[in-house]
């Protein structure tokens, strides 16, 4: 079992070697960008999604951009490092991880002296330090959740919290992988996921890819699911958690957190550590982004509601701290009462 | 405001005048059906749905079948009655409105005495009449549930449970389209309810067409409203209710009473009296249907599975009794504690 690799080097180096999202969960392509034109398309049309995934790429992509111009003066190349990191920074500016990764790769073409070559070759190093550590860090959340798993592990999942997600085998099913890698029995249920299916297109797939038995079903069986002992644990992702722990999430989520804790099926939050956000005290003060309404009405075969109907369609939904288990993280697992909101505090509770 | 009207005779009276259900949203499309085949192919084919819509449309479409035949003898009348009855009986057995109707009329038949055409006289009253019925009881519906609406309501709603579905204005509808008639506002929200879409299909239509206030949302999106404090009270149809109150309904309905009752939002079950079953003593003993895996993963413009995936796809679930604020039948609202295996007790304390 092997789970499938979003983003990483092309063999010469010279390129981001991504696999095209779009095309699944018919057709496996892996494209080569290899120009900021194709790391910034690729970024924009979802061709590479999830927040550490798009992180990693637009670090790798800011450098197989740049190496064309590693000749340059030294001034000119680290205007030309500020001009590109901005340009990838802006694809999607509400996802944290690509501003984030972008400025750090900024930061150290600064920091770094000698030629344009010589700061390149440090950014080519950092950008590999970007992938290696988000592989590291979903193989620790996989480590600290497989034990939670029992044997012949029945697991629910929502949207796609795995490897084509990250740089390495994901969040949610992280510890998924490794049960899987330990020849231990593990069965997935993965939500489809209204209205963009990442559920059914990529979870299902990625899972299956990986040899390991997964049935999709609609988000709104999840709960007979439940009421028939079929889910012994429910894993999910994770966009924001508050100080309280109240978790933003892809929507869809809250509702499975209430049937799971109807039916006292253990709800888990699966995050990397950089997730926690102190500066948010409650998921009410996290904002909703709403979506287009054609996402639900159109993407059929023909249109599946009547022109110009209302439509409510939020991103994403809070799950109140009350309803989860324990949280899955990189520095461990963390149980009630939860408390993010003092530096490290969180991480000196982790078990 | 006016209901659509999904089942009624033709101006001349020789057919059966629906809706063809299959072409919405997109086109409103009324189709003649005159023959036997025309009445087996628009049920078979859903071009007219809703366990009361097709017992109604398949008594009227016995009568148009029958009516070329009247010059014939008695004898071999009432057997093609029977033959005809059996036929139209057996497109949808598992729908017992489609064999209670049609046995309705071959019962009139033997027991009306005359000429082959004394009988189909006394066949196009029976029709008539169970049409009429129908309609009788959507309004006794929607006049005990009126009352239950609060002023500027804000119905949710799962499925199609209205004109559609019966030949009336339905019956989680029925409320709301009474609201409407006598001038309060009312705002709908109709979740989509995945996998076949009848709420933003159909639901969402023909509230749109009523000129009633609607809005589509994905299943998973209902407990995200209830949270923000914009849903009054939850209506649904129900398939069947157990002896103690469990009711079966179109997959979803379970997740949407979990929710509701987390919010303490009512959540009410619209139904005529027929759907009480007594034989049934608890949700435990309903079977229910699993329909075809391309039902989840087919039907967009491209796959959004991967080809041979597991699909866990029940096409109805069962709510508890103790989810249930009331039922609103039309003998009258029933709250709990609910006991129906007594001929005749819960209308007894019917109010």
């Amino acid at each position: 079992m092997t789970a499938v690799e979003s983003v990483r080097w092309s063999a010469d180096g010279g390129a981001v070697d991504i696999i095209d999202q779009r095309l699944l969960p018919g057709t496996l392509q892996r494209r080569e960008l290899r120009t900021v034109d194709d790391v910034c398309d690729a970024i924009l049309t979802l061709a590479v999604r999830g927040a550490p995934a798009i992180g990693v790429a637009g670090a790798m992509g800011l450098v197989v951009a740049l190496a064309p111009h590693a000749g340059e003066e030294r001034t000119p190349f680290l205007s030309r490092v500020d001009a590109l990191g901005e340009r990838i920074a802006r694809v999607r500016p509400t996802a944290v991880n690509l501003s984030w990764a972008t400025s750090r790769l900024r930061c150290v073409a600064r920091a770094t002296e000698g030629s344009s070559r010589d700061v390149l070759d440090a950014l080519r190093a950092e950008a590999t330090c970007i992938l290696d550590e988000d592989r590291d860090m979903c193989r620790r959340i996989g480590e600290h959740g497989v034990a939670l798993l029992p044997d012949d592990a029945r697991v629910l999942t929502h949207c796609n919290a795995g490897a084509l997600a990250t740089g390495g085998i994901g969040t949610a099913l992280a510890p998924v992988y490794l049960a899987a890698e330990r020849g231990r029995r593990v069965a997935v249920f993965a939500d489809e996921t209204r209205p963009l299916l990442q559920g059914s297109r990529l979870t299902a797939w990625e899972l299956a890819q990986a040899g390991i038995d997964v049935t999709v079903l609609a988000d709104n069986m999840a709960a007979s699911l439940m009421r028939e002992g079929r889910v012994d644990l429910v894993i999910v992702g994770a966009d924001r958690i508050a100080a309280n722990g109240d978790v933003a999430n892809k929507i869809g989520t809250y509702p499975l957190a209430l049937a799971a804790r109807h039916h006292a099926v253990p709800f888990y939050v699966a995050a990397p550590w950089s997730t926690f956000d102190p500066a948010t005290a409650t998921g009410h003060q996290i904002v909703i982004e709403h979506r287009a309404a054609d996402e639900l009405g159109r993407g059929f075969a023909s249109p599946v509601s009547p022109q110009g109907v209302s439509v409510y369609n939020p991103a994403f939904d809070v799950t109140p701290a009350a309803l989860v288990t324990a949280f899955v993280t990189d520095r461990g697992v963390l149980r009630p009462p939860y408390r993010f909101d003092l530096a490290g505090h969180a991480g000196d509770s982790a078990v």
